[in-house]
């Protein structure tokens, strides 16, 4: 099975949505050993749909597209497709009532122009559940092309994609292969594929997937005893550098450890000003294990809200070992938390010396007893430098959490 | 002129990195007037490279490529597409020379294998400088078809773009088009269309951008006069709902308006956990009027960094009118800042109430006098609510800066 995407949209042209989608779709695929041929970004066209059509069929034989499904006149997605299959459409009487009860739902007064559009279906296409919109998903195969219709926004397609979507794509496979993922954190993809090599034998499909903090390691397998025994393998080789099952991020394997040892948290920020304690929260059901932090920006905020000495401030700077330190036990001390983190560093792209330059930052982590300090030396510009800050100091808190395991 | 995007890299296709490249690019040629055709996300394939630029050439006459010069193996666009013009590669002595030096900048030791292969340029090309990494940009004419590459990575391609690339695309149009932006906070797409409507008129062309919280509005003319005049009644329509020109986000107009009037900051977030701290830290230079801010994600850090009342707790909860009050005017009195924002909400996906339901958000900002309290409904999932309760609270801070105006 070949596959292609196709991302239909005037405003991912003009750079006013970034196709998250795509990423999305491709993160998902990948998982089952399946990367694109290609991805195709084009207007709400006709024209343009039907060439973008043509050519991905000329590169694969399954096509997932993103888009152009809503009610509105530039929605022209379902009409092209089924003019590209010469199929009429035809109006769902189901799918009419559900799309109609659905609006009621969320409005008063009677439904939009063209509301009733959204029920019209390919002839002999099957319809896909949306359950976070109107807009239903739709599989269609004809002269040995798959076609699979999504909606645009990504807080319709992700759940549609993966609850019912892929499965479906996956059954057209001809073999059935099994796929694990293990994600590696604090670890370069070049040694994460170095460290793998010796796992890789007959039979063992593997693909690494970097993001900044963490490397996805997927392997893909036909037989399923091979594969889970190869996992295992691989979890051995990075024990203690990789995230629970279930879990993709580092805020939320961090939550996880709290939570499981009945810990709670607090942050103490600067270079980052709120990164970690955002990405914290923006994790559903947070509040168990997180406390708050404090964004403390200025030198006078380090020493209101966590009780940085001025002597401190004044012989080592803000950005120190001994600052980062003061930091973090006094956010811990104020705010009651067992564990804290604190970061104070220099984000550029000014402030830096030579003997501080842009990129040095000062990390401490902290569980009941004394404070850990890291010092680093980031690279990159000021976004980069907050990003990387932010993932090593969970990361940092992660291992000290670990170390306590009983 | 048509013009075609060409993103190579078998990461986009994996999901490992989001193509942010297509919309910085897409928003760049849109301010000029220009929406590309199509774009298309390939893997680093000899092949692949050299179908899409078929397919691309067949829609466009100028390809632009991001992607695959750097100098492992992988890397293989500039061999490709000087395949595919027919021209050979030549070693560029004065590029090496400043190769060399950049290794040297940077790391200690002799440079990698196939360091070099960054010097090679298909003949007759023209060299575009890469100020931030190693591998340089390259434009090429050829049987009237245009192509200019760029390197992948965000921080080398928006400044090489900007700085010299879009002049060289822009030189290849017939005609010389004028261009203005303007960005419109607070306002949605439908309305801001609908009010720009009266403006438009023969000559000029228009188009819309929205992301969330902000619309931005192009225009694009020939005539010089004529497009300033459109502008100039466009941002009288729109007074006060404006950004200021060279602005590109509320955080920034915000900090601009507090650092005209010597005015500081602070802030104090419940749901939004850091968000709008985080976003006002990424803007360079934000330390001169940003002091820092509590996320207060707990009932007792409200008490404790914000001196929010027990009572007013129990009697209206912490997602109230009252509880945002006394946020506000808590950190305000804390950290002696001049105006202050507050948020608590309930971001969901659990927590809400009939009586307070998921996406119910309080704001307050405040500058000097009593605190200014917002009750807003907002849709959406966790991220969503975060969001626009992020560029809401900062727009009504931005509007309250701006009553107090001379």
């Amino acid at each position: 099975m070949k596959v292609a995407l196709l991302c239909i949209g005037d405003e991912l042209l003009k750079g006013a949505t970034v196709n998250t989608n795509l990423a999305f779709i491709g993160e998902r695929l990948l998982r089952n050993g399946i990367i694109p041929e290609l991805s195709l970004e084009i207007p709400d066209r006709r024209e343009s749909i039907l060439k973008a059509l043509d050519y991905a069929y000329s590169k694969a034989d399954t096509v997932i597209t993103s888009g152009g499904l809503g009610p509105t006149s530039d929605d022209i997605t379902k009409d092209t497709i089924a003019e590209y299959f010469g199929l009429p459409l035809e109006q769902n009487a189901a799918l009419e009532k559900h799309l109609t009860s659905w609006w009621k739902k969320l409005h008063s007064g009677p439904a939009p122009l063209h509301w009733e559009r959204q029920a019209r279906i390919p002839a002999g296409a099957e319809i896909v559940p949306n359950r976070f919109g109107s807009a239903p998903g739709i599989h269609l195969e004809r002269n040995g092309k798959s076609i699979f219709l999504l909606p645009g926004p990504p807080a319709e397609l992700h759940p549609m994609f993966e609850d019912e979507m892929l499965k479906k794509i996956l059954e057209k496979r001809e073999e059935t292969l099994h796929a694990s993922l293990t994600i590696i954190v604090g670890i370069g993809e070049s040694i994460v594929e170095e460290r793998t090599q010796p796992l890789l034998r007959d039979g063992i499909s593997v693909a690494y997937c970097a993001s900044p903090g963490l490397v996805k390691l997927f392997f893909t397998c036909r037989d399923e005893a091979l594969l889970n025994e190869t996992t295992a393998e691989a979890k051995k080789i990075f024990a203690g550098d990789t995230l629970s099952d279930g879990i993709t991020s580092l805020p939320a394997e961090v939550l996880r450890l709290l939570e499981r040892k009945k810990l709670t948290l607090a942050t103490a920020e600067s270079c980052t000003g709120g990164m970690i304690s955002a990405q914290l929260t923006a994790i559903p059901g947070s509040s168990a294990a997180f406390l708050g932090g404090a964004a403390t920006y200025s030198n006078d905020l380090k020493r209101l809200f966590l009780g940085v000495r001025e002597t401190t401030l004044a012989q080592f700077g803000a950005v120190s070992r001994e600052c980062a330190a003061e930091m973090v036990e006094g956010i811990c001390a104020r705010t009651g938390a067992d564990a804290g983190i604190s970061v104070t560093g220099i984000a550029g792209p000014a402030g830096g010396t030579p003997d501080k330059p842009v990129g040095r930052v000062y990390i401490g982590v902290r569980l009941h007893e004394a404070p850990r300090i890291l010092e680093c030396n980031f690279r990159g510009g000021r976004e980069q430098v907050r990003m990387q800050t932010a993932s090593r100091a969970l990361n940092e808190l992660r291992k000290l959490l670990l170390e306590q395991e009983p």
